[in-house]
């Protein structure tokens, strides 16, 4: 008896184990460069039960076993590079429990960010962790995902207060629980996410929330050039206002935009910036950036603090990644994500831009300058191989100058298959303990191969 | 050659490396009830060079290693309970780098927070965790320690952004960096944050600092019940003030305080408030308490925003631990340190109080209830058996009260010595992966043995 019709047997549900082309294809890539692969099969298990069954059976045969949530991963962690068995856990959607008095939601990892928030509404409460697209919780768990919020809520490490987890050889474990703090033992919880698939497969989440502030206020400051907004955006950080939000958007992005969406924003180097926090301190707050942001001779200050009009405020940014994919019609797109002490992000951003116009290319960048990740989106021919090489340089160029720096390959996108051989230079010293880890929790080896490790 | 001249060979200093009975006596015990146990020989080392030279000595014969800081544990985290080398950080007390404009500062273990604090003053920053005794940075690190201020600012886990480490065997490794956050493979910082000095030797930190706020102002509001005071506690919670610290004591508690310091605060359940933030919203902050514990009928309210004022006003609070030790002279005191969701709190305490009355025994009660940790002190006499096992019972309840409800066994003391058994109680189908990661890390066994695991 062949694998699939062994997995039908185990699920009992001949419609949620397949092989159909379309949805092996659908399941091959990532929003990246990466190359793609097809799984073997692809399941929708609905249980942990279900997820337990289907590990304990692959570990025995060392299948790979690809964890799929929304599929939005910017480094390939969800492309079964040696085939096997994909999870598309997104059929695990519920919503356990809400405690809106304990500031915290007990959800299946395919419950995605606005599923959860749509839900949370009616608490006057919300999720702070946006990267972007709709990403399932347990996915963005899996890669320690942040985003425009992260300045002022923290990380997915930050929000995860506990997991059920099942392990490569189908046991099921817990860690964590619904205390806002713990020093009981080692931190498991933090340790899985960020894991990227590798150790284990998340099946349930406790997850902080947070309440909805009582006000918020859009602002966008254009800028006569990058470093001039980086270097406002430092100022604006230790001016201690009730931020909740600061992106730097450079001139091509903005370009990209317009041609895009066919609006006609300003072209220059942009901070997006949203305060948010009690009516007062919002107040307190726009009156200290205007003078930060003229003190930085910005060339167009704009506020908005109805929340339609906020929205058209920020399109711009929103609709950066899409627009940049739009203006490289064909071309395959690589993402930086490094991250740098908050004091180097001006001359980093700078020396990058430099960087690219040197080799002749065209890149967009942008990034969640409050805590010193900026992203560099380069379009390249993966066929040609001289531009590709191009590209390898500058990226490795932009890592190597972060790491120098303190910083870090990647902010908040992982490790996936592209940054591999940046985490030994990151750690070169402790990737062996992390490694060992590896082995201790899946010693077969079938948990994601081919991710963070070479 | 015996054990004391091998380590002075490799230190070279006849000064740092002593058998004096005194000094063994120092390194013999806690703050709390766990039997003393003598170390053989103290080391002071003054790099990770000379903390790499003794564990790789101690590594190949299997000698037990205790780490020692500031000596302020309550759990038993520095005693050698099967005696061999204690390893006394405090030597290692420079502060090597302080970075105001990324918020972050690199220093020794051995450095104590309020050293730090005194450093930091003129850049207007300060180290917000404050456990209440002046213990090193190391020593917060290796407990996970929290406190008054963790409800605003977060535990020692949210501060440590990196770490030089020396493991087992003398390997000197270093993980995170100076990045405000990465995803760059597994989180090893955090895992080794709370690890209670049983996977490595922390040698260097890299921390997080905060800005000095605006304005701050200190509250006291006296309630007719502990409940009362628990409910309006979890009321201010959720009203999304400047919150700074909440603090509960309870009328044992103050009345201790009064007898101890010949002072009169009236004796009843009282809230100690901070709030503290830009001046409005500290101003704004300031109203809403104030409405809040009047619906929760407080019977006294005070307010204090000059710093002296506030110091005093909080005294009792701070002088809590001393004068419950002061109040059973000759005592050994158990100190419970349970964690629950906030919204379970109230009925914690009631039902903690209760079971206290019922076995006849007096007891404070104070913590941090902004988390839902609070502690329970319970003065017994460790020679008298049958006390001892009542004691325990109390302690058995408390905690099974709250794993029972999500919570945790440990907010912020750790496991150590005394709450090994509850770990398996919380964690028990997790436990197996946390000892395969000590074994991993330190396969002799010579890391603090005896804490954490049974």
């Amino acid at each position: 008896m062949g694998m699939y019709e062994d997995i039908v047997e185990r699920i009992g549900d001949r419609e949620r184990v397949t092989r159909n082309e379309t949805v092996l294809e659908q399941h091959s890539k990532g929003l990246a460069y990466h190359a793609p692969r097809k799984p073997d099969v692809v399941v929708f298990p609905n249980t942990a039960a279900e997820v337990s069954a289907v590990l304990a059976y692959a570990n025995e045969r060392n299948i790979p076993i690809t964890p799929f949530g929304a599929g939005s991963s910017l480094e390939g962690h969800i492309i079964p590079v040696n085939g096997g068995i994909t999870l598309n856990m997104t059929k695990m959607n519920r919503i356990l429990e809400i405690r809106p008095d304990d500031f915290l939601a007990v959800v299946e990892p395919g419950v995605t960010r606005m599923q959860l928030n749509e839900a949370l509404k009616k608490y006057g409460l919300f999720f702070p962790v946006d990267p972007g697209a709709d990403a399932t919780i347990g996915g963005m768990a899996a890669t320690n995902a942040s985003g425009t919020n992260s300045v002022k809520y923290g990380v997915m490490r930050d929000q995860v207060l506990g997991l059920e987890v099942v392990l490569a050889d189908g046991t099921i474990v817990h860690t964590g629980g619904m205390a806002l703090k713990s020093s009981a033992g080692y931190d498991l919880t933090g340790l899985f996410v960020g894991s990227e698939g590798t150790l284990g497969v998340f099946t349930r989440l406790i997850v902080r929330l947070q309440g909805i502030p009582e006000a918020t206020n859009a602002l966008k400051a254009s800028f006569v050039s990058l470093p001039m907004a980086a270097q406002t955006a430092a100022e604006i950080m230790k001016a201690g206002v009730a931020l909740g939000k600061i992106e730097l958007v450079d001139e091509q992005t903005i370009e990209a935009v317009n041609r895009y969406k066919q609006t006609n924003y300003l072209v220059a180097p942009t901070l997006f910036i949203e305060l948010s926090g009690s009516a007062t301190s919002v107040k307190e707050g726009t009156e200290i950036v205007r003078q930060l942001c003229e003190e930085g001779q910005c060339v167009a200050f704009q506020m908005e603090d109805d929340s339609i009009a906020r929205t058209a405020l920020w399109e711009a940014r929103h609709h950066a990644a899409f627009a940049i994919q739009a203006a490289y019609p064909g071309k395959a797109l690589l993402s930086t994500d490094v991250c740098v002490p908050v004091s180097e992000l001006a001359e980093a951003i700078r020396n990058t831009r430099q960087l690219v116009e040197e080799h002749g290319l065209t890149a967009a960048i942008f990034g969640h300058v409050g805590d010193g990740n900026y992203h560099t989106v380069l379009a390249f021919d993966p066929n040609d191989t001289e531009e590709v090489t191009r590209i390898e340089k500058i990226h490795e160029h932009i890592v190597r100058y972060a790491l120098a720096r303190g910083g870090t390959c990647t902010g908040e996108h992982g490790i996936g298959i592209g940054k591999r051989r940046f985490l030994y230079e990151e750690h070169g010293d402790s990737v062996m303990l992390m490694k060992g880890i590896k082995r201790l929790f899946d010693p077969n080896g079938i948990l994601n191969p081919g991710k963070i490790f070479i």
